[in-house]
């Protein structure tokens, strides 16, 4: 087991696109948000999942998710998305995630936890994450 | 504390809209066909969203959900999204949902949990679900 | 050139993903809605996207669209998307589209023209619709 | 009639959740980018859709749009997608629209043009562009 303490912080701006006629983010829409988080934690550890997927013929595949809506957040609003992985254990990966807005501490809009599997594109079975990338996280 | 065994099953067809680049039914897709399961459910109930938002100045809102995907679901597959209230309690109601593919008691495809709220529109804050709702499912 | 003057319809139901916080359905979704009839128009024939891809190692990719938003559509309304066939030239397939609500004749919201391309995966290049299923349409 | 001639270039990051089971990004993300580029474009002008709703009891909302799909892009690609007025007349912004890869001058991906419409919320009919946000144009 592997952890590390250094949270990713992605600001997002919220579009049309991401919002519903309760006149709100779309919860579905928060989903979308926090992957972006991951896939650019990811990056600024030198991983992107286009080249991870041609280099070691799998992929990053989300296993389980759990979120928690705490506040609203609305059209225009700066959100500030959260990643941070919190231990890597064999073929999974688990990132704690948190949606603030209008500043990177403000209130908590969305929190939860997310599980990544590594897994083998031809097989479609977990595959452990390759040593590399397990060794720049601890 | 009121439930309801009755399950409800959505039929769903997966689009181009639907899938991502690993070539299979993005993540937050499940989430809106969850969303869409607890909607049609509720309608076979007499509860239309935008009928109850009119009426009560209330709206349904996501406050917590938990997935767990089990394996995927690809371009033209159809999937049956269940939903089943299970239970309801002050201004939340909660829903064991899941996914199947090709036919409704087939392989797993992905499970969770949503909780509900009843939101008020002008304050933000909870309100209990209307009796008249609770008494549908007794 | 190849025409059919038989129009598919598929009726749609506006769901909270759909929507905006203008408290219509957002623009993007009807692009999403045109492509599932075409799609279903494609699927009526017996055109499948899954099973014409493995088959012909080629995709049905969009070139070309226009739309027209004439009046909004809402939360919990019933669309009745049209497709049609205009012309096959080569490896162009022309859609007339239309989006009407509350009946398949119902008020206009929408209305386009879509061009869809077939393309070889491999080379990425056009390459002309199969005889097969042009003659399907004359 | 007023026009501009400055191109606003909002530079975004193909996510996964933008892509399709084609293994490029999907149609009708480009009408989502192109929005948000659109917004940009104003915000930098000073005009915020949130606040411009509030303060005009005005929605901009998308009349018409027009897109040519000339070559594919991909997972993690970044994608200059570039914003212009080229008219306003009466309650109608016309924006000439593009998307380049890999740099602001890169290869076309798409290109296009979109008609804003400036509509009352109470009564949903066209209302004439504020003076001031016009006399920003010229």
């Amino acid at each position: 087991m592997q952890s590390s303490h250094s949270q990713f912080v992605l600001q997002i701006r919220v579009y049309l696109e991401d919002t519903d006629a309760q006149g709100v983010v779309y919860n579905a829409s928060y989903f979308r948000f926090m992957e972006r988080a991951r896939t650019e934690l990811l990056r600024a550890r030198g991983f992107d999942h286009a080249e991870f997927r041609d280099e070691h013929n799998a992929n990053f595949v989300l296993a389980r998710i759990e979120a928690r809506f705490v506040a609203p957040s609305q059209l225009s609003d700066i959100l500030y998305v959260g990643a941070q992985v919190t231990e890597i254990r064999g073929a999974r990966m688990t990132f704690a995630q948190s949606v603030r807005k209008h500043e990177p501490t403000g209130a908590l809009v969305c929190e939860g936890t997310a599980e990544v599997a590594c897994m083998d594109i031809n097989t479609q079975k977990p595959k452990r994450f390759p040593r590399q990338l397990i060794s720049e996280w601890v």
